[in-house]
């Protein structure tokens, strides 16, 4: 705590006096453009990885960065979608996953969790789909694999459950909604981003390719995080796939299973 | 959508190389000391105003930085308090509202939202014990007095909230379990801190004063905005009340109402 | 019921004589091809409309033809949905909208169903994504025009939400479900189907189009109605679309909209 | 789904250019006399067994025809009987089980629900009453016996819990309700109808025994099946009980237990 | 608080002292022979009423003595329903209302409690066929005599309630189950029970008629208020009708609407 | 059950008339003072222990007279509570738990319960936090000891749950609230009150020693049990704990964990 509260000193001393203004003008009310679910993961700070300021991002945290689907909890998950969607006017969701996440490894033990967390074990109710679809689909993946192709998953699972919230339909229809499902490794760095044609998690970086070489300028607060800039093109080992992964695994996992045939 | 891109390459490039060694140290398992409950509001950044670095704090965040009632909901807070107490075995919560909050706004004209965010609407039902104490206890405020007090109440009926958990219970009865309220003000960067024996909000720093002069030093990550330190002490005006309140209405307000008598 | 009795008295003595064989057949097991989600309303006749026999069809009726999200509800829908994708292996599944129906009317006046039919106010929560999508988005409409776009829309909201079950997304991930929209015109007994690819309601013969010229052949039980066949080709007018829509009207309607741009 | 798609052709093409008349008739509004609940279950066909009309059935079908107690479930069953009830004027409510039910077989082996079909598990709950009156009144019974008498007393259950549904109650009140139970044997086609007074399942058609002997006149549409009348007298083994069930077993189950003392 | 504590105190030097023995057996385990339902009301005395001793009266109250149907609530009533029947054995209940009942006032004006007291309006949903009962079918009663018959009309909703219980349906069937309805009169002190034979509420010691003129003994504990008998003969006025309810007026309220015809 | 007909004819003829006008007083309308929580068992007779009169306790009683966090049932304690607190201006409550109490005995071993006593199982889960402090805090414990401070941290337990109300928390605020925790030992006759300042169970006549040595005088009826007052001393066992513990023992169970510091 003491730590805590020696940062809060540092953050008054030193922060907040060099951005007293752009304070002032939020204090007024907030303008962000993103709503960004993630998980409550320690590991997980959405502004130091978009780089983004005060202001920017609408954010939902909890255990797994589940949606649950309309109308089944009446925790934060809904009121703050609604909120973010009517009330802000935001019109862009990213749902973000990540590796090693504590939430997804208790998905694949389950029945563990009844008597020693029984909230974390309702709470999963919530991804059933994706238990169900790992269970049905990937069951000679363990391990690592099997983890990363549930975090994968999942993302999938929850985007489909935010489509049933009535803001969020209403959005679509409109053409005025994006909805993200993001991947977030932590011992790379590296974000994946779904590609609902391909039904592949791909660098969203690709999308950026017909963008104006232009410098990079923030808009609003100067990032969290100012280091220098270093030109580094990062190099994706084999298309872009989880190192820990081998190429044809990572190929398996994240191409979903193109055979099959609808009626 | 493009600026997020751009900072999460900005991220990639300079931060994470720099930093990489955290990460794969991280990589393995988180080891938080503090869950960190707050709004979903854009304006509030935990790792900016704690100055804490990747891994330092477990993040619940919804709309109105609410928790339940155990039982009362079925949505992401009851499942990440759970997990963070006894799972990662953290035994530091910090319930932080904020001012200008969206939330207290409708909390004070709920009726209104049954129709138009009908989700924001349920929500706030676990607000109610707040709403009433508001209603039947400051009908003479209004205008900012009235939402500043609203928030204030609102992270007092939080931690009553959260006491009814069983793993917040089982910890508070072993002595290995603390609770902090925290009321942060965006306009000044000002935080001020619950005291349960006074039932007022002071500022939290005061804690610290016994503490030896040591140097501000982050034991993990560095912090997410390392400006340089600016050597200035703070002056709050009126005794760390809130700019916009007069010395004696803010009396008052985080005074709680200290005459009447037990029977 | 005496009109009941005397009905049950005459499939006793002649329909179940002449069906003797398959009905003791059927005794031992169900092996239904396709689930039939629709609503309770009198005037649909699933068996009639399709020409079915006994044992093709696994029926789901309920006011409004509604699929609760995943979770969201604690009634027969989620489990009759899970028993028959799960239990009887089906991949088929048709959700039945149809012209006049009584739960969309009320979908658009739901605030007085508050006190005078509370269940059924509370049912229609389910319907809510079509509720808001409608307020929001066809506000100039009225009258037949506003309930029929009512009734598509929200037969689109229902295979939203059915995606949310967990048998479903399995099956979908393996590409063995297929998910029909259908409306039921009662004036004209027309039948139109949804296609994602377009967002448009369409004729679902068309997809008939590369079958092969046979015969209609029933492999089960004898159609219900039997009636010797009329050579009529129907016609459509202006393009298979509901009689009392103008085609402008109609064509908006049934289009969605089109414009607007993604980010 | 080809084989619908064709029945929906021939029903286009033969039966509603036959009964076009009805059907724009029908389209202004419904007027059925019966709410009709059964099984999900594909052997089941209302119209057929009744030999009823368009427009004469109100149904609601689900896993076991089940009528979950006023305000225990917000899934469709409560909103329909109460549309059925309170907006159609509905007076008579038939309650249909049948023989070889998949959701009976499953409430005799609940626990092994719970995990594999967890959806099919819950609901089930709804029919506990039926599941404890057999655990504890009939443990000497296994097999077809049990699955019997199980059907039995479920639809036995299922009309006092639609005893609790206010519109129903209110019409109880005014002796203008009528409650039906009925068990179909889908191998030889009969049907039992509860009576109250005895506390047994009996042949209907006694029931009718008063009526003059009129001939089968459909009043609304016709029949769906309307093959010739063959003039059988069905015969009833042993008194009209299940063929499978040996006079004795079949006297003991349908009588209940007719000793015991008041106090 | 003082005089509860006085009260206490007499309790432990005079009551106990005298009966400690009885206490110590009691300490071993409870054997109660009936489960007494009844409201929260200060006025309401069961021991007193019934003149029963210690470990006769298993008791559960509440405001308005509900019933919620099985599955309708997760409060304490079907836990203590449960545990009073399958672990006790209990084999009679009473569900006592009374006059005068303020829950009952409230169900008569439900939509102003619905902001001012939500947790009591949303616990009188349970009495909702009570409320629709009376709405429908005695729109014409006002004041006391309304009150009267909602009380009265409510014993029968909550009995047929109680009926939807595993337990108690089990329990029935063997003909091992007597519950009572009554109402008791605060101002005359008398009792009216629940005939479900005739519909109507009668003074339950005509039950008594047949049985021999043994004097009072109490077969447990002393009666709680043990004043010298007086002997005198309750004359009741115009057939046993609360005394504030004209002949006329009475009859009709407590007899139901016997015309009506079923089908 | 003719017992108590028998005891009511002789409330009748007795008690009543000699107490008549106090009847009809309250006729009018209730006033009471306390709002008493107390478990449905047979042997706790509330106004017996506290030698209270008709009209003195507001009474809620269920199985382990739990207090299920606001929000977290929608059964009769919430409405009760808010009735008592908001309708009747109660300012004052106890909850009151007892030796040898069934559900506490049930909680202890709760798994086994799931299937043979659902509903009791499923409301157990509103003590969830008194079990897992007993696990995780006195494993070492076992037998009589074991579920006294089961039952003594429950009754705490049932406190914090209590202050979660609205209509609670702002009479807090107010200062005119006052939460007794009491355990009334059937043995011994002995009532406990908890001591939120020492957290330690006490006997509450010490709150008396500033009283007056006044007679005893009952306000309102005659109490119930009117036996001759006995001048005992009662001489409590090693400083006031239950006879069957050591003192050492008892200490250690009543005194909490006293060690532990906070952070």
């Amino acid at each position: 705590m003491r730590k805590l509260l020696q940062g809060l000193q540092h953050f008054q001393s030193s922060y907040f006096p060099a951005n007293q203004e752009l304070f002032e003008q939020l204090a007024d009310g907030q303008k962000p453009q993103v709503l960004f679910i993630t998980c409550s993961d320690s590991r997980i700070v959405p502004h130091l990885i978009t780089q983004s300021g005060v202001g920017d991002l609408f954010i939902i945290r909890n255990a797994g960065n589940l949606v649950p689907p309309f109308g089944s909890a009446n925790g934060g998950e809904g009121a703050a979608i609604e909120y973010a969607i009517h009330a802000l006017g935001i019109e862009q969701v990213i749902i973000c996953g990540h590796s090693n996440c504590g939430a997804m490894k208790g998905l694949l033990k389950l029945e563990r969790l009844r008597t020693e967390m029984p909230l974390v074990y309702e709470w999963l109710q919530h991804a059933e789909s994706t238990r169900r679809l790992i269970q049905e689909n990937y069951s000679d993946l363990k391990g690592d694999e099997l983890l990363a192709i549930t975090m994968a998953e999942n993302v999938v699972t929850q985007i489909e459950n935010l489509k049933t919230y009535p803001v969020i339909r209403s959005k679509l229809h409109q053409n005025k909604m994006a909805i993200y499902g993001w991947l977030f490794e932590i011992e790379t760095g590296e974000v994946l981003s779904y590609n609902p044609n391909t039904d592949e998690f791909e660098v969203p970086q690709t999308l950026l390719s017909n963008i104006p070489d232009e410098l990079y300028v923030s808009t609003s607060a100067p990032p969290i995080a100012e280091a220098e800039e270093v030109a580094i093109v990062r190099k994706h080992n084999s298309g872009n796939l989880p190192p820990w992964l081998s190429s044809a695994q990572a190929q398996r996992i994240y191409q979903g299973s193109a055979q099959g045939s609808t009626k």
